[in-house]
């Protein structure tokens, strides 16, 4: 099958994996989470501003506000839900799944009265065939300097949009081709707030190209990988074969548990089995490519012991959760009890461990010597992983993250539009 | 000054060229004609269709519709402007202007409360922007599938939006890093309804990277041409310096003149003043490359008449026009008095003739001989011009052509929303 076929077959496709639909409903709630979080920063704010200011029907819920036309509203929540950058990551993908695609499947979902069920159907295919387009696109693609949250994630949004408005199979292919001419976002925006915007942009081109399909504005026949179609225009190298696959990719979905940069994630996991501990020296190892990024040695504001490996090791061994953004204060970089860890903490970096590993060899203040390392490509498993994911959400959002997982668990009862409405200004 | 200096300094700049102001007014004449003749398309019935079930407040005109938000406007105004094919088009830009930036510039004038005349200044500026940023990106960007009328045509836009809104220097900035991670458009829609859409999609984007930008999101320093900018991620050749010049290139502007292939246009440029008259022979040089294109010799239907040089020799020398595609009956193919002339044409291909040229000699009944040259490329008087802008609406849009004509000469009286009355439905 070509990547075109594949994403026409899953627009339709019936008995989803049952391992997929639950890791759908973890990105669902995940999503969410990352959404109330994120709805007073400042981008946030800007582009709620902007698209209230067109007015329009009421249909479709937007993070921290009102009901907004589905366009606007997938706009808004996805750029919205990328504001703190702490939402999910496909790793092959290579990009952030849950934001370009969830906005345009609750938004449509809204639209057409669809069950809360369909959205996170909708979803999933919408995000497998994003994985499969960033992966025909590969890493020429990324490297040329496009975002792939933004490009290929408008296809998944324009697949899941697809099918919530059950268009036919040559709708499916003009708002294909449609989204060909109209996907865009580059890597030049990374350190704006054209970043969190990406991703609203693409989880709007999703319904903009599946509503002029349904309309009858018809397109390319192949606008994916036929001449002068969104791949050979934007991929120097394409890989096509890359992009076959007999299950579904999506599960390999990994989330940040951790406010503070993701070079830390590996070792903090290392620890956390450990704490809490009292040491006499930790030596950690750690992909050289992060000395640079994330080894502040005395931090001096809550912003840089984000970037601290010291600093952060002598929080997880104290006990202290790394999870919320709002634990990174300026009197944390103050404090002398951890100052005093960390001034047992060594840093090194070495070639033979990837990016996502780590190594921390701990000398107990009993004398006790351990190595603990961890591996941020390794499964989770599933009741660990909720675990995690509902701390996280409650270090960021409080009380309302049970009230998310109570609706995530009785997903089967709920509409789209009882989804919306948790997400809406109360 | 690069590029982005260029644009930086058209947002605001004053004393405007007046030669560039009054090219500007005929091709202000030239959209609305070109918008109102398709509003009944099928393209522009489905985009209105689309954008009217959002909703929004009614600000911005739609052609043969009611208001919208300037976005919607914005886009469905491009679209149905381009549903003919018959709108203007620079060479250097490689691209379709008005059709890309003049919607942008209404629906942001109407927002503002602003003149007439605002909003051809803005264009005029968004203009000039957009065939510099089309010059910068280069034939490798055409050649590698995308189409400037989108791409650079979405800067254009921006620069229009931006003038309007009064934006800052930095917001104006943002505003084009904005862009530059929005802007889209593919050559891969070409004979699709894809095709009109990619100018809504420029004229769209210029209203939300400004609007955006006016509500204080970020970007790129320089998204245009920076690091992974929009030039280095969608052109393989650019040439920075060939967006410099002294000048407003925009003068060079182009319109059609007649509802059939571009390729016999310079033909019929060269009959028509000979016209009407009898003859007895005509040879027709050309560039070889039309000999596929438009040199059916036997046309069956009123759309094969548009692609035969025998029979629209025939019709321009008979004195009819050949402005409206009305004109193109089937009826038209059976006529036995033009097919009695068409069987005097013969046609050869002139290797040393650009596809802009044709040269004519024409035996006339009475026996004399005369030669006629026309190149497209050549630059026509302001006034003939004018009149011949004037009989195209004639054919196209019958005696709307003359109230549009008034209110284009008269611009200096009227408010932006007064442009917007003439193209909304009555």
């Amino acid at each position: 099958m070509t990547t075109l076929d594949i994403l026409l077959f899953l627009v339709t496709q019936k008995d989803l994996p049952s391992n997929a639909r639950a890791t759908a409903r973890l990105s669902l709630f995940d999503w969410m989470t990352c959404g109330l979080a994120g709805v007073d920063e400042p981008v946030a704010q800007a582009v709620r501003t902007t698209l209230a200011a067109e007015g329009g029907h009421p249909v479709a819920a937007v993070m921290g506000a009102q009901r907004l036309p589905p366009r606007a509203a997938a706009m808004a929540n996805g750029t919205i839900s990328h504001a703190l950058d702490y939402d999910d990551t496909h790793f092959a993908h290579v990009g952030h799944l849950s934001v370009g695609v969830y906005p345009a499947a609750l938004a449509a979902g809204e639209e057409m009265g669809a069950s809360a069920t369909d959205v996170l159907d909708a979803f999933l295919v919408g995000a497998e065939a994003a994985i499969r387009v960033g992966l025909h696109l590969g890493r020429a693609h990324y490297d040329r300097g496009f975002h792939q949250t933004a490009t290929a994630g408008a296809f998944g949004a324009t697949i899941a949009v697809a099918r919530l408005y059950g268009l036919t199979p040559d709708q499916t292919r003009a708002a294909i081709g449609l989204c060909a001419t109209r996907a865009s976002g580059l890597k030049s925006q990374f350190g704006t707030m054209g970043k969190p915007l990406n991703a609203g942009i693409a989880a709007a081109n999703g319904i903009e190209c599946a509503a002029f399909a349904r309309a009858g504005i018809t397109s390319a026949d192949d606008g994916l990988a036929g001449p002068q179609g969104f791949i050979p225009t934007h991929a120097d190298a394409p890989e096509p074969a890359a992009a076959q696959s007999d299950r579904f990719l999506f599960p390999d979905i990994r989330y940040k548990l951790h406010a503070c940069c993701h070079g830390t994630h590996a070792m903090i996991e290392a620890l956390r089995p450990l704490a809490p501990a009292q040491i006499a020296a930790l030596h950690l190892r750690t992909s050289p490519r992060w000395l640079t990024v994330c080894d502040i040695k005395e931090p001096r504001t809550g912003l840089e012991v984000k970037f601290s490996y010291a600093w952060l090791a002598a929080m997880v061994l104290a006990g202290m959760s790394t999870a919320s953004d709002r634990a990174y204060t300026d009197a944390l970089a103050m404090d002398a009890a951890l100052a005093a860890v960390a001034r047992r903490v060594t840093v090194t970096g070495d070639p033979t461990l990837t990016d996502m590993q780590a190594v921390a060899e701990i000398t107990f203040a009993s004398g006790e010597i351990r190595t603990s390392a961890h591996d941020l490509a390794a499964p989770i498993p599933h009741d660990v992983l909720a675990a995690s994911l509902q701390a996280k959400a409650q270090a960021l959002i409080g009380p309302r993250a049970d009230m998310l997982w109570q609706a995530v668990a009785q997903i089967d009862r709920l509409s789209a539009r009882d989804l919306g409405t948790l997400l809406v200004a109360s």
